[in-house]
């Protein structure tokens, strides 16, 4: 599949605010509203900071790209919080999950990238299942811990379900978010993913301990 | 790990009826009260004919046993109605998903026989995720559709029940159980397991259209 650089949408450009305070004066009443902006837009999964996604580009990933996806991947898997993978995989086991997710010929794998070409974040997608399952897509996501908050992961996912969409797939599903990891399920929420359902317990977390995986889905147009 | 049988429940020798039909006479008022009993329990996911059941047994399987299962489990690849794999794969390619279902030592293939050795039904089990999901077993099951009705799957998901709990597993996921496959999915509920949600259209049934998958659940001991 040849490389797709997506068009950048000006209004990714706006930044967020710290907030908006009202105050009211020369009253006995005195009415302060802040709306924290920032806030609301991390709890809708909207991260802030977005003036650097203009500056992001989402491309078709490379050979050349897995070192620069390795020591990222391999500290998220490590960590166990957010993704039911081996913790053990090696480097070479970890690259072929990774950069061929699945033996489907609709499989993709993607980097996002700053302006000055460097990886922040990578995603990767598949049909969920072959066969009868084969009109579903799913897709999974890692984002450099140094490039979190910039709308990465919300780039890498909006240019999944244009993907998924151009491909002809009819819905796309998440197999195991970990209900602990708010701010992806979140921002799967925000772009307009449900939760059809939630297995409990089926995520052992290493602070937490057993917390519950959500399965998500979109429908697509 | 060494083959194991179960002890055989002779309440399972309980055969079926037909049904029970009552109807008073001699009296104006003709009252007719028809209990169809084998209709009830395959509500329930109770199939009737259990007396058959009586003289299985549940056994890991050998490499001599894909020979009896390959005929049954391509028929119900090939009717595409209850599993989400290809329906071109190919004997060799089914033979190592079947038999190999995992690269996890804590993995089985199971084959329920008659009394005279014939090959019923498979199963095969494994953890459903590694690193932090682990802890969680799945199962896939086939019967032969000519042992239909006679208990096969109700014994080879009792026995993966046993085995999941003798091997520490903390509950079993079933991921992608066809929500049309009504049988199937009564006789896990009979069998302790809940629906955690549905993912809407995201099974092709080649009758029905697009049908639900359901992720199916049950805590273990």
């Amino acid at each position: 599949m040849a490389p797709r650089s997506r068009p950048q949408d000006s209004s990714r450009t706006t930044k967020a605010s710290g907030g908006t305070a009202r105050l009211q004066r020369g009253s006995p009443w005195i009415t302060v509203v802040v709306i924290p902006k920032q806030s609301i837009d991390n709890q809708l999964g909207i991260r802030g900071r977005r003036g650097d996604a203009s500056r992001m580009q989402i491309r078709t990933a490379t050979d050349a790209d897995w070192a620069a996806i390795w020591p990222f991947f391999h500290e998220i898997v490590a960590a166990r919080e957010t993704y039911t993978y081996d913790p053990e995989l090696t480097e070479e086991q970890a690259r072929a999950l990774w950069m061929s997710p699945s033996s489907a010929a609709q499989s993709r794998t993607t980097v996002a990238v700053d302006a000055d070409g460097t990886v922040l974040g990578s995603a990767n997608m598949y049909p969920n299942r072959p066969g009868p399952g084969a009109h579903v897509a799913s897709a999974s996501f890692m984002v450099d811990g140094a490039a979190r908050g910039k709308g990465v992961g919300r780039l890498l996912c909006e240019d999944m379900i244009t993907w998924a969409t151009d491909e002809g797939f009819r819905s796309i599903q998440f197999n195991a978010v970990v209900a602990s990891n708010e701010p992806a399920v979140h921002l799967w929420q925000a772009l307009g993913f449900q939760i059809a359902g939630t297995v409990p317990e089926a995520f052992n977390h290493p602070k937490l301990g057993y917390v519950g995986l959500h399965v998500m889905y979109r429908p697509l147009p």
